[in-house]
């Protein structure tokens, strides 16, 4: 049996999440979904973002699945540090899972590539660097005012994610890993990363490695992602990165991303990379398939590999076989898609 | 008389900048240039990066024209700490100032954007943010190493470079600034960007304003880079977005730079955004029109508008008639654009 939570969220975060739950309803026996009420809404109603309560309930389920929260009318930094980063950090997802395939009948923007040449994740940290909450400010609203912000890298968080990307990397085709950082600049957190970087490939001879810099990774990705394969990174270049990874292939409507806890110590969770979208919501147009991936991912890593792969296997059949123009109905889309996922 | 300082550098930044002298002495009367010089040639012969009394010649001079600097035999962080960014804050050179343009000729990367559409200038920050310098480490090479970052912003050094993207798109056609930044995660410093946005925005009712996370703008330069008119940002949120701006408009080759001390206390550096490219040096096919554009930003910078305009409209005559497939001679670019320049 599985345990997951599922966090609907705002927008059309409901509508993607009920055609993800078709789906593994769809190939897995025994799902034990469980609703959360987290997100803009509740916050407007009551005030909370996550109580511990609540916080304590989700520790106990095998994996989340989100869909998307968030509104103009909350302040940035409440639903972001107060729920998506919060449970990030208490859960300690530090691989944030982000692949990023062009599959074939999507068109990208790149004139140049086509189809089926990228195929990229970016292994992205995800519990500390500049997302650690660590700074403040001083005379604020005073012309004397300063602001910090502090990223803050350890050795215990580098290396394991850096482990994470190598393992992930041989069990791949191309078995290679670029790491992206900024060492020119960002000289002590860079130079760690770099070092540790070294240190686990040495330990994976069969895996090849590449270094670039932030800025040059950025626009690789525009000019050349089919060279890449596992990227690892810190928290901030990953979230720059995964937005280009994603735009490239042919956008964040169908990006999934997974926020793992490789141990099981706690749950991983699982959302599209989309927000919530409030001017198409209620609509039944939103796209699911970020979030159908999104739960192929947590099939995934709750060791359901062959499911997962079947999923995989719908949407590329369901992205091959659309017809640029036509609109396409959000539920419509769930049910070919957990159709084709138990044929 | 223009006291021009130059530092070819390495690579092939002797090449460029040769042929934007000769730009410069095409169009302007009385140009004195000094040659400097500084990189990794020098570093490697001397062990000096940029002595003091160097810096002092320098800061006699109207402006300083870069070639490139750097080499791969170079430790990562010596030239650039010790060189480039040395200058940039020794100079005060807080508007890192990065025009993209989608020249009539040029073909980038994506699809569905037509050559001319795109026009946009990104104002960096230049001497603050995660540049300054800020971090280091403890216990390093151990299982309990951490290293630190920390980026600091002053409401001095944000406030001056937001109101120069004001001036600069009040300036222009469309007077639209949009404001980049990661508000909803740097909670300090987005703070103080936003709020300090805010307030010069009120001073300019004429200049329409937006908001975007460096994640979605990282994804609409890509999807929709037509879109921006003047970008304002921060140091690095900067060097990202740049790089990806140049990539979608035709690539670093092109791109051009100005590292700008507005009030004129110190000279301003200006360089093309790409690097020394050691594997084409020496050869005579590195492209000079980044090198180019950069010499016209120094004209503007000067107050030579005039010139710098025919500067730009000899190199929009040269990419329009490029012939792809045909390789370049840069010593014929240089010539071609110098006789246009003055025609
Ligand atoms: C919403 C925000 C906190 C988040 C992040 O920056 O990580 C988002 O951009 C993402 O990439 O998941
Ligand atoms: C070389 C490096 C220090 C520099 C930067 O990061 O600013 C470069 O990438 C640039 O954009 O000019």
């Amino acid at each position: 049996m599985a345990r997951i939570a599922v966090v609907a969220g705002d927008g059309i975060g409901p509508e993607v999440v009920a055609q993800a739950r078709k789906v593994l309803d769809a190939v897995l026996p025994d799902v034990q979904a469980t609703e959360y009420d987290l997100g803009a809404a509740r916050w407007h109603r009551t005030g909370e973002v996550l109580p511990d309560s609540v916080l304590a309930e989700l520790a106990g389920h095998d994996a989340i699945l989100l869909g998307a929260v968030g509104d103009p009318t909350v302040p940035p930094g409440v639903l972001e540090r107060g729920l998506l980063l919060k449970l990030r950090f208490a859960f300690d997802q530090y691989v944030n899972l982000r692949p990023s395939r062009l599959w074939p009948g999507v068109t990208g923007p790149l004139g140049n590539v086509k189809p089926g040449e990228v195929d990229l994740v970016v292994v992205r940290e995800g519990t500390e660097g500049l997302y650690a909450g660590a700074g403040g400010s001083l005379h604020r609203d005073t012309p004397a005012e300063i602001a910090t912000e502090e990223s803050l890298n350890t050795r215990h968080g580098v290396e394991r994610v850096i482990r994470d990307a190598f393992a992930r990397a041989g069990r791949r085709e191309r078995r290679k890993v670029t790491l992206v950082h900024k060492t020119n600049v960002l000289t002590h957190a860079g130079s760690l990363w770099a070092r540790t970087f070294d240190a686990v490939a040495a330990e994976h001879p069969d895996v090849a490695t590449e270094y670039q810099h932030v800025d040059a990774a950025a626009m690789f990705l525009v000019t050349q992602p089919q060279r890449y394969d596992v990227v690892v990174t810190d928290n901030l270049f990953g979230d720059i990165l995964t937005d280009i990874a994603a735009a490239v292939t042919g956008g964040i409507g169908l990006a999934a991303s997974g926020c793992i806890n490789p141990e099981g110590a706690y749950p991983s969770m699982f959302e599209p990379v989309h927000g919530s979208a409030p001017d198409i919501a209620g609509q039944g147009i939103a796209d699911p398939v970020a979030a159908v991936l999104s739960a192929a991912l947590l099939l995934d890593q709750l060791g359901h590999a062959e499911s997962a792969a079947r999923v995989n296997a719908a949407v590329a059949a369901e992205l091959a076989s659309r017809v640029p123009g036509v609109p396409l109905r959000t539920e419509e889309v769930g049910d070919r898609l957990a159709a084709h996922a138990v044929a």
